[in-house]
């Protein structure tokens, strides 16, 4: 275990042993094992955008081996996916790589402003299936975000007591907010802070704008000129949001991207001192060899070996 | 066990042993039995619809026997219903057949634009019955949805713990579709991939028609130009959209038909790479050795004696 | 254990000795140990307001560490908190202060005129934290309050059988009241009975202003001519309210304000028989320097050092 | 909190925050709070050897409230004892010194060979009364070891989860020793070994004798010329079979005893790198003056202020 | 409340309310309440020594209605019975005079030298009844004893928390001793104890002889000479070993003996320090006249209204 590892661990002092075992899983697994940097895959797609919209551009995508092979060949530290999806590929691929179980997720063929996702899977399936933590979806700035708060809190404690890491999906979303408030720098940093005081591990939000939602929020940021113009300004805020950077977050994609874009983002996201990516459609929406280039390229930023 | 019915069961490497062992229960069973292709007899019409509209046609079938009876001569692979037609069955034809007890079912003496079925049954009954699996209906676009999906989970949950498969009704309903939308192709194709992420072993959809009803599809459908003109084309969608393949896909007949407009719908279903029939009202709707004609004629068909 | 602490205690003589043990743990600990008075930290502004709001005047706060600290060398008698903050804390500063786990909490992300926080947190939690109490927030004059009084009751019957403390916060809030109603002498009158009531060991209310917010409230205050003008005055009658003096009832400094009219605040709420400040912006949101120098002063007044 | 006791802390990482809190408060409690070295005063004796025998030489020790008192004025570190006695004073002297609850314990008016002390309080009791720690009696070598073993892995298990710590007293006995191997150096240092992968975090053992029971042990011991000739040296291989001293190990006085050979066995504990004493009998068995003259050399030695 | 039954009270101070609240019950009703003594009515014979040699010498008996009526005429404090007794009169006589359940029994049916009574009724039968008290009977002395500890710590973990007090009956008995050791004086000073110890609230035993049964007991009471020569000494120093007099100790009359001689023995538990006692077959096993007369002289010893 090098330092740095040993130090990002000692951010998570309170936890049980298995709870840093599964921590140190993620942290040291792939071509970024050891260097505090992640990039995770995620596969859920396909239930929050239905089968075609997920998987047409690359059918590949349809067989739910392929995401582990190409999590596996890519050198991701966890693939994250919902329980059918795990089910079908943790036996075969038992070991290769850790997992993430989301266990709940939000389809479309019902679209309500506030949306509520469903219970899909349990502390339960993520132990029989060998997986390292669990991951769940709130969405702050929802009239039903209570229920969800509530719903990970018990899954938070039932996950921890049997030694999983959990992942927190936090991102803004309902009628409390406008549709660009919900990557708003001040509501991205609200979402990280309330994921962090609701005792996750890792933290996935999106990447923020530089508008600001609420007046309240403008007011102090004017005032104590909170650097906020670049993205990697933005991400330096949302780090710090997270307990002083002291609990480790993570930045999704978003739709897919022009590559070049993607990869100035990354290089945003390190410079502000994010710990990695959560990167889906822009990987297994392509070839596969493509994707494992475009991969390459994102890690390579991280670790210094790419500019 | 023979190579196909193996490499089946390899798709679901990750269950333990009692599911693999019920699931192949059902796929080694009757006339079928050991071809991959399975032909279910359900009979919950009589929840759904009432006694009258279900019975009246063939007032044999008001005696629950009848249809134990028909689906052990008929070969069918196994039989399915509800809590009471099982118990007033299991007894008498214990190990005769493969049972499959339907856990929620729904009514029309209420009715409502987002149905919401209840619970009727539970793993327990199941396992005192001597089931090789428990059914389930879920109403994917419903309001309601959100629950059906997390009773799913819980039952999910006890059951394959108990080693019983699990088989999902998946048909599309409520508020958030058009009446047209609830057979549309990229709806039927989300409602499997839903149902396979919830953990099924085997899903049971309605046919597709060529509709699409939700407009981000309609874009993709077109972009990459997925095949969908045939009855056969979309058979072979919905199949891959349940983890390209690599689970169970059954389709139901819908309502009493003609009789060779039914088979015209099994050959594509057969060329489409689909796994079988679940066939009801056009089973018990008739005479005993009409309907064991006419299964016959279904289960020649995907067995090759029949073209 | 002195004279003033035994008295305390004799109050509770209800609780059970874990209870004692840790209420006595929270008046014997810091510079106020012993005396009878407390000062408490409270840091959950972070989930209630949002991280910038809250820190960004002293960004050392950002860090879960920096309160932990804060507390123990102003030598507070106990620092209250999200379950995040104190997970990120609980082990390093192990045994150095008492621990208060708030095991509700409210974002501003989605605002109602009613509002109801989640439960984010239980009384495992607070056992495996090594905590002397939960904290929890009830909003009387809130549609849902009657929600907040039943999840406290279960809480409260969770953390007592467990031996450990009931710290409510008791906010008048909501659509049943006035804005200027919130901090009515009548309204926190109301406000601190009720948490008593609940079998709140320590209640935390903010300080009443002379406004009678209920008629009929208003009627009876002119009648017995109850003193009011004064805070002081206020304070006893807030004091007398809480069982007659008999519950342990604490005052929140509110928003930051200038430093001398917090001090006022804490002379009339020490002539009035009040038995401490829970003072969280006023201290956490300048330098530690200054904080300390804050605190001190405060202490002073209650300690009787500091006129 | 002091470097020294920070270090010992360091030693139980693996516990949760409310593990830790709890060994704080008995580390820092008392005359010998932060030297990393404890007296405790155990009270079992009442229902080990009934009342005459443990309570008539000093009377005043019928009265549950003397060993309360004692202890405390003592600055002991801790006070064990049986559900009965605890509770006639928990809440009497709630908060004045960390508690131990005895969750066995055994009487002699049944004797036998092998024996197996009663379960007489549980982990809901030792949380109602306010408790740090519960404590248990193993007897390595007696027949009945093994449900020992099994009892205290439960309670261990409910015990940490809820944030106490677990004292075991590990006392050779029974039918697979000899009566003078009860203390032979290689079955105190095989007891204490025992009593720590069982997952205490205090141990108790008795003095050690230089005799060698087992004739395997006595080979290694020869062979390897591990150190035992004085009882400095056997403390110092107890100690080091203790997870190489990274376990907490106290030492029980047994019988009354002329008071300059306890002093001398507390030296000897203190030269050997033992943690410190549990002392009974010689405490509470005589004038209460005379019992804190002689625990205040005791403590002294320990301290270094008396050599 | 008097002051004496305040001071008895304080002994208990940490039960729960509840506890307090059936203690006080006891100790205020009948003829001697108030008085701090007790008489208490148990009949348990039915089940211990068959109905004949219980109710033949007063018929009357046998209706399970006579024992209540017989208690409140006589103005006991409590009437002790098993389950199917309390049952057969609870609603009758519901509110007029405290019930203890006893809930586990022994019959003579089959008889073994190391006996165990079987548990015959639960805590939720208590309070079903509206009992004041468990009962419950442990023989200290037999090789099944820690089996009845241990069922008693679960007894009275659950009678505490639903607020009941607990009465044990502590009857030396079994192998480990000898016929006459049971009522030996150094052995019922220790089952006295034990039952302390174990979380009795009030404890009943046979009256002690002057016998010694244990030889290491022996020598500390000719060591320190425990005064044991009158029946008056014997009670002192019983009461003395159950927490100093500060756990109620009642003593149980035996098998019918002549009035004199009871009356004597009441005067030695008087002058002994005892609180009272429980008379069973001297009390049911003659007409009623007879014994409302002779428990009318007994509670006039009691009182001090008779010498």
């Amino acid at each position: 275990m090098n330092e740095r590892i040993r130090e990002i661990l000692s951010w998570y002092a309170g936890e049980n042993p298995g709870v840093l075992t599964n921590l140190a899983r993620i942290l040291n697994h792939g071509r970024l094992g050891g260097t505090g940097k992640l990039v995770i895959l995620p596969v859920d797609q396909g239930f929050e955008h239905g089968p075609a919209r997920s998987f047409a551009p690359n059918p590949a995508g349809y067989d739910p081996r392929y995401h582990f092979q190409l999590a596996i060949e890519a050198g991701c530290n966890a693939y994250a996916a919902p329980l059918g999806f795990l089910e079908a590929g943790a036996a075969e691929f038992a070991g290769e790589i850790p997992l993430i179980l989301k266990c709940n997720n939000h389809d479309l063929l019902y679209e309500s402003r506030d949306p509520l996702p469903a219970l899909t899977s349990s502390v339960e399936d993520a132990l029989r299936l060998g997986c390292s933590a669990i991951g769940f979806t709130i969405y702050p700035g929802s009239a039903a975000r209570d229920t969800m708060y509530e719903e990970l809190r018990e899954l938070t404690r039932q996950a921890k007591a049997h030694g999983l890491a959990v992942v927190v999906w936090s991102y803004p979303r309902g009628s409390g907010l406008s549709k660009e408030g919900e990557t708003a720098i001040d509501v991205v940093a609200y979402a990280v802070h309330i994921a962090a005081q609701l005792g996750a591990n890792i933290i996935k939000v999106k990447l923020p704008s530089e508008k600001i939602e609420k007046p309240e929020a403008q007011k102090v940021y004017q005032k104590y000129e909170i650097p906020i113009a670049t993205l990697a300004d933005r991400v330096r805020h949302v780090v710090q949001s997270a307990f002083d950077g002291r609990r480790i977050v993570i930045f999704s994609g978003g739709p897919a991207a022009a590559d070049e874009q993607v990869f100035e983002e990354v290089r945003a996201i390190r410079d502000g001192g994010g710990f990695g990516s959560i990167i889906g459609r822009n990987s297994f929406q392509r070839r596969k060899d493509e994707a494992l280039r475009f991969l390459n390229t994102v890690m390579g930023i991280y670790e210094g070996s790419i500019r």
